[in-house]
């Protein structure tokens, strides 16, 4: 499998404030290593559900949307996160998730991770609106997210 | 889904020793919690994949023996583990996992960890070999195990 | 370290009913397998943060107890799952937890996965109140549950 | 706590080639998503592992280190990933792993996870070799890299 990926012109930016969601979530036991704070890895975890939970907020459900926009998902091409401020478990976490920019087949998301009014965690992905490429069924590309989709969003 | 597990008398029994796939799995950070041992679920995806590494000795490869079979694969029905030695990171364990047992269209499972040479936990499956029912897509129910996967067992 | 559990008389019963907690979880993405269902040692993390959760709601915060009461913790025995039915990414179920029996020592446990009206995943567990071995503190061993503590979950 | 990093005057750099460590890993099925392809979080929990894999390749067991030379332990700052090819149940990639960087009191991780000859994941990270803080015992701070111990990964 290779993505290709769009040209990356922006369509939305700094000037098109983009929706939040914000879900709580409790640190679990098992969420946390040896040292009692979060494993991070499970950082990544949360922030993809908080993700699909931003995409059914508007609407989209991640299986029907696939249906819908004969999309196969929207694969990541990086991610990466700031630590700030660690948590353990019985800690009840905010995360603001947002994405401030789409482009032309890929769009930026950002993740807020709050402990009360500070900012613990950053987290932030780039994913592409990827579709099997019709010249080769092995392969899935880029193919121009619908601007209905982006539309919720605003 | 509802599963029909068919009649349950036994095929192989404790007269017939069945073969026994060993392999070591490094207890790592990430498995551990706050007190410093295996969060517990993590045995249960050892054993797991210690399952379809033995399904592999016999050369049964779990997408392909799907396909092969014309079953969706091996749904489990209970299972159970007993903690007698906890682990931490960085320690080498050996899960022994066998099959002691073929019913008409189910199956138990036996792992045993090992450190050293004492049983550090125990865990047991029963899972069923699970089609599609013919009369009801939406259902799946056991059918009769084919005596060549059986026999590969012995 | 090895586990001495005291004596197995029922201190609890049938009779006394015991409280219930119930909790909701929506089943995410990251739970489940390449066969699109919740890949099973999740329940059993799901389950393990249903007992703080439920310890949590009688006034008893894990890392509090563990230091009010002087023990180590509760280390599981034994545990055991059912599965009747799946679930799969974006389903939300309910937990119901109960301590169906205290006993001197240890405590078990029952755990009821609802989907709407049906029983979905049954799990249980049996648990040691356990604290240092003062004759070797590289030992843990079963203390009297404090009848305080039972008396919260009546 | 707050993380205090020293100035990052870079001690070792292109010009010092440094210690790489390589092992393999076989992809599970419980690693995997709905998709079939590794959920990504799973990849930082094989890096974060590979990590303490390379610290005790040059004899820097993690739990010793920490009280060898009396930190809390290497905490995350940042951390990314760029994934160019998926990975399904089965594969066996080789995670290759390598720290290109020693500053005063951090240090760079790069992770490099090949299938075949092809970069599949690519993961990197920033973290304190950190202390309590003397003056705040809730806070830790980085505290300056032994020399010896940079000395083992040239």
């Amino acid at each position: 499998m290779i993505v290709e990926v769009g040209a990356a012109k922006s369509i939305t930016g700094p000037d098109s404030p983009m929706l939040t969601t914000t879900r709580e979530v409790t640190i679990e036991w098992g969420d946390c290593d040896p040292a009692g704070i979060v494993f991070y890895p499970r950082y990544f975890a949360m922030f993809d559900w908080s993700l699909w939970n931003h995409f059914a907020r508007v609407g989209l459900v991640k299986h029907e949307m696939v249906r819908q926009y004969g999309i196969v998902g929207c694969p990541m091409v990086d991610t990466g996160s700031r630590f700030m401020v660690p948590s353990k478990y019985g800690d009840v976490v905010r995360i603001e998730t947002t994405i401030p920019e789409f482009r032309r087949s890929s769009f930026r998301v950002l993740h807020r991770l709050m402990k009360g009014d500070t900012l613990a965690v950053e987290g932030t992905e780039t994913r592409v609106w990827a579709a099997k490429d019709p010249d080769n069924p092995d392969r899935i590309k880029g193919v121009p997210i619908p601007e209905d989709v982006i539309a919720r969003f605003r």
